[in-house]
């Protein structure tokens, strides 16, 4: 592998989360609110985003990836219903060898835990296309969640940028008592702060507590973050890290990353000796309750599984606490390894044997029904999981009903058929705390995880594509002058979901923006691609909104879909942010109404004149439409930075970073 | 278990078929072509057609399984993409209490080999609503797979009709070489005879070669005799039977049951020694050829599993062939463990953390990529299985190339990226046939196969319907006259696919005929659910066609949607076989014109009357059809026995069989 090293200062004063900013700090100041760049050492991609990442790097006209590691995933479209999973599967195998990716194949494991396991380095910087990438922060990284673009431009060399969050000091007492685990702890953090209780802040956690937390107890806690909102969690690299990358056979990848009596924008504590069993109600993870409250709860399933619960400690709980009795006749227990090498330790612990034997339907490993891809339970059936995530109907099934626990809570519903706390197991079934007999060295298994090509064979490697993947398309630059109709004028809080659909009908096609763009706006309006196709060669089209439009999910698609169907702008209210983002990236002019009023003055079919675009933007935030329809003109501002207009005016980032001439050249120090 | 007990006298000159037959027969003349009836011992179903035979059962008010045994497995639909297949889990469930089956709860295993393990009987009936349910043929006994209503009717109590098949002996010499397993024998008979050369034959394997081969080798050939086209395969009851009885903890059930030099209608041979390895090129088990004809072809996929290989050998020799090695960097390995009691022995022996260590994806027991569930691979590519069908599509990927072979042949082309003639991983490898140490005993597990409830305890029990779940509609006699529109007139060949189309989008509602019904002749013509819809309470309608009618899948719903739309005759040049029996079983009138020209006469929007259908049905063959928009009247027959007439004038056998007085109170002597 090729990690490079830097060292820190045991610096004493500074938060871990600060430190690891500072130290890849490009341009801007350090202040919450304030954009930063900062500089991107590792990035992973799964394979749900990755291949529309690689069609990106593709487009950029990428030679080789500038990052230290980049880890391309095969873990969630792992069903293969038809032949487009397999597919995608080729085209990222091939784009690993062309760019100088590692790749880490189907049934290698699930993305968090295995780039945890391989190269999770303390002090470095990680982004990836998942939004649990954030579980990273277990080992001292700074790990982020981000769009695919933004994993694109890390890996060609560009840094991240991001608003620079509140620093947030979780302060740990106590030890956790038995039947009590990780996942615990981050439910608990749930049922204190709901699920927007992180917005716009890091969460470091520190104190004593720290010493009962093993690294994968961290990677739990770590990767629910998300489920909070917030930009990511950071732990400290201490001796725990140490243990775990020494048992990882990679005790030279350790520094020490601490932070004593630090300052933080935000103190809290938890002690951990007071916490007890609790559990997500459906269908939200912030829905946190006691076990106890909700105990005789009847279950159909109980999934153990996921990046959320990964570890093979977490495992290896659920098999000692099943060994030797049967799950319940009426449970479908289900269980997905997290990662082959997860799966071969517990095999020769004898947990697999105990499994098997105990009822458990053991999957093959990956995200599986974390993501939806299968094990949809009966609809108004309670399913217990370890994943991170129930929201309603996430689990494949409309009607659904799923709760979120420790591993602990899981296997003791798989045996009693019912929700119960872990404690009373011993009352019901005289069932005491087991103690688990782990390994000190885990397996250690690097052949299905590809490592990157040489550059000159590299350079002879061809994209691998089927039938359903095609390049992206290319970006023309935004033209001076845009004279186009309103194809569409929309309401309030039009979400990207509405924009671009997901669901098992447009997914398959998310490696083919020609395809997906037969989804686009059909919720909305069903003819609309029809309609846009017809007159983007000539004029194209704008669409006109109320406020707060493309709320929701980050997907990439509701921007790259109708800008290639023809959308020059949106003129609108205001945005939602990340949308709004993504508009810039790929090159559609975001406009808002000075005067909100105006948006009624306007009506679908009238023809709205953009004049003078490359003069106008550079200069102020000023922009004016003239609506020739109605012989009207509106007062327009918009709020991107200049590197922002830069990237519209050029069409989006793609055709700017890939026309850069330094594009080849430039090396990141490291 | 409650199976009965009953012995056979050592006879030597009947084959081990004309026994079972003998011992079973109820009405007709073991003359190969005549229709005989002989008692039904054992049903099985699985999920995918056992959600409409658990149907049927409640539309005849069933209220206790007459069989000895009759078992549910849930095999087939375990990808749960969406709620359905848990629903229908849980209904099949439900249903198994209420009329007093075994349930064998998903994840437990394939139908075939966990049937064969804890059920299967020498000299026992064994009829299944699968087509492979012949692999019963390896204990001695007589498995034959049928249609749902059949099984149905079996569980009901009622005798399996079927037309005496011709008593094929194929007698084995010799051994098998090393490299060379059971699946190269059924390959060899493929190779000779082809996918229709044991039509309306039950093929009696013979002779010393048998002392070499397992039961469960028996089970390989038998299982794939359903690709021959054969009504079923037989292996006589010895030793190697006894052997495999004992290792189940079974001994007790053991019953020889042999044929020496008995007289067989047509007699073969195979010398096992002259086999060498062979496979069956895309896309039928047809095109089989040598491997090394075929060898150095690139592979993208290779996958071991379902009922055409499913015995502990089988994985244990590829465990073993990759133990220590690495699965080929190009190569998707997959592995489906056909039940959780050889997954548990390969833990025990070591082989499954050899396969995961190997590169294997490990997938939850079942049929898997068999039967389309997942496991697609890229169009185009080359995927290996030991399974027994790779018709063009199966496997989920419209541009497939799948082959068939051994699990040695698949293993070698794991390892080696490419078709490999095991024989030359000596040279390639180093690699030696390797010798398997299998447990004498096998793991035994029956936690998650469900026995019946008692009587009193089965009555109380309410069948658990999802959503998705229906009844099975009412089936009202045929009426006295119809005068009734020709909604379709339709030309010669017309399959079942046309009639009721298989897919992702139709199949999901296999369990609920009303919603099946709005896929019925959609392929034809897209409204004809809403035009038959429209007078199925007036007039009903009539169907024209030409030759051929009905050709294809055997699937029961093709006769039940139309006929739910108000379906009461079709009247056609001809009739393919198995639709025209399901025409009768579900009281739709097939008739056939005398002078096939008269077809011509008819157009669609024509108004035919049928006549006096009660007096004239069955007196004779013949048929009248006065068309009252031509005035014209036309000459028909028909060709059902006095059983099927009784059978349509009631509505079908369904409420035929719910209306016999004696319905609860028979019981088949045992």
């Amino acid at each position: 592998m090729r990690f490079g090293d830097r060292g820190y200062p045991n610096c004493v004063n500074a938060s871990v989360a600060k430190q690891l900013i500072e130290s890849h700090l490009v341009s801007g100041e350090m202040k919450p609110g304030e954009e930063i760049a900062i500089r991107v050492d590792q990035t992973l991609t799964q394979d749900a985003t990755g291949t529309l990442v690689m069609q990106e790097l593709e487009a950029l006209d990428l030679d080789r990836a500038k990052t230290e590691v980049s880890v391309q995933y095969v873990d969630h479209n792992l069903l293969q219903a038809d032949e487009k999973n397999a597919e995608d599967h080729a085209f990222l195998r091939s784009a690993c060898r062309r760019y100088g990716l590692w790749f880490s194949k189907a049934g290698n494991g699930v993305s968090h835990p295995t780039h945890m396991k391989h190269f999770g380095k303390p002090g470095k910087t990680l982004i990836g296309s998942d939004s649990h990438t954030c579980a990273g922060g277990s080992l001292g990284m700074l790990a982020i969640g981000v769009g695919g673009l933004e994993v694109a431009s890390g890996i060609a060399g560009e840094p991240l940028y991001l608003r620079m969050p509140e620093i947030w000091g979780m302060r740990l007492e106590g030890e956790l008592p038995p039947w009590v685990s990780a996942k615990d702890v981050i439910l608990e953090m749930l049922r204190r702060h709901g699920v927007k209780g992180g917005l716009q802040r890091i969460i470091e956690y520190h104190g004593p507590g720290l010493a009962h937390l093993t690294a994968m107890d961290r990677h739990v806690i770590a990767n629910m973050g998300a489920e909070l909102g917030a930009t990511t969690s950071v732990f400290p690299a201490d001796d725990a890290v140490r243990v775990f990358l020494r048992e990882q056979d990679r005790e030279d990848d350790f520094t020490e990353l601490v932070a004593e009596d630090a300052d933080y924008d935000i103190s809290d504590e938890i002690d951990l000796a007071s916490l007890e069993p609790l559990i997500a109600k459906p269908s939200s993870p912030g829905n946190v309750v006691p076990v106890r409250e909700v105990a005789g709860t009847p279950v159909s399933q109980v999934v153990i599984g996921s990046s959320a619960n990964p570890g093979l400690r977490d495992f290896a709980m659920a098999a000692a606490m099943v060994s030797g009795r049967q799950s319940s006749d009426a449970v479908s227990f289900d269980v997905n390894p997290s990662s082959r090498e997860i799966f071969a330790d517990l095999t020769k612990m004898g947990a697999t044997l105990d499994l098997i034997s105990a009822g458990a339907r053991l999957h093959q490993t990956g995200c599986m029904g974390c993501i939806g891809m299968g094990q949809a339970p009966a609809s108004g059936t309670n399913s217990l999981r370890t994943f991170p995530r129930n929201f309603p109907g996430r689990s494949g099934t409309k009607e659904d009903s799923v709760w979120l626990c420790s591993p602990e809570t899981a296997a003791s519903a798989a045996l009693t058929g019912e929700i119960t706390d872990p404690r009373d197991l011993a009352d019901k079934l005289e069932l005491e705390y087991p103690s688990l007999d782990l390994p000190e060295r885990a397996t250690i298994n690097l052949d299905m995880l590809v490592a990157p090509l040489e550059p000159d064979e590299a350079q002879r490697e061809e994209l691998v594509k089927g039938p359903n993947i095609s390049a992206l398309p290319d970006f023309p630059p935004l033209p001076d002058r845009i004279e186009a109709p309103v194809l569409l004028k929309l309401g309030d809080d039009i979400s990207t979901d509405e924009i671009s659909p997901a669901g098992a009908r447009a997914l398959p096609f998310r490696s083919n923006i020609p395809k997906l763009s037969d989804f686009t706006f059909t919720q909305v309006r069903e003819n609309y691609p029809q309609q846009a196709a017809e007159i983007k060669d000539t004029t194209g089209h704008i669409v006109v909104a109320g406020d707060n439009y493309g709320q929701g999910s980050s997907r990439e698609h509701a921007a790259i879909t109708p800008r290639y169907l023809g959308l020059h702008a949106v003129v609108a209210k205001s945005f939602a942010r990340i949308h709004w983002q993504n508009l810039a990236n790929f090159g559609v002019l975001a406009l808002e109404f000075d005067e909100p009023g105006d948006y009624d003055r306007i009506d679908e079919g009238d023809t709205l004149v953009l004049d003078r675009l490359r003069d106008l933007l550079p200069g102020d935030r000023h922009a004016q439409i003239h609506n020739a329809t109605k012989d009207e003109t509106y007062e327009l501002h918009h709020r991107l930075s200049e590197r922002q207009v830069e990237a519209v005016l050029a069409g989006g980032r793609i055709p700017l970073l890939a026309r850069r001439p330094d594009a080849d050249q430039e090396k990141v120090d490291v």
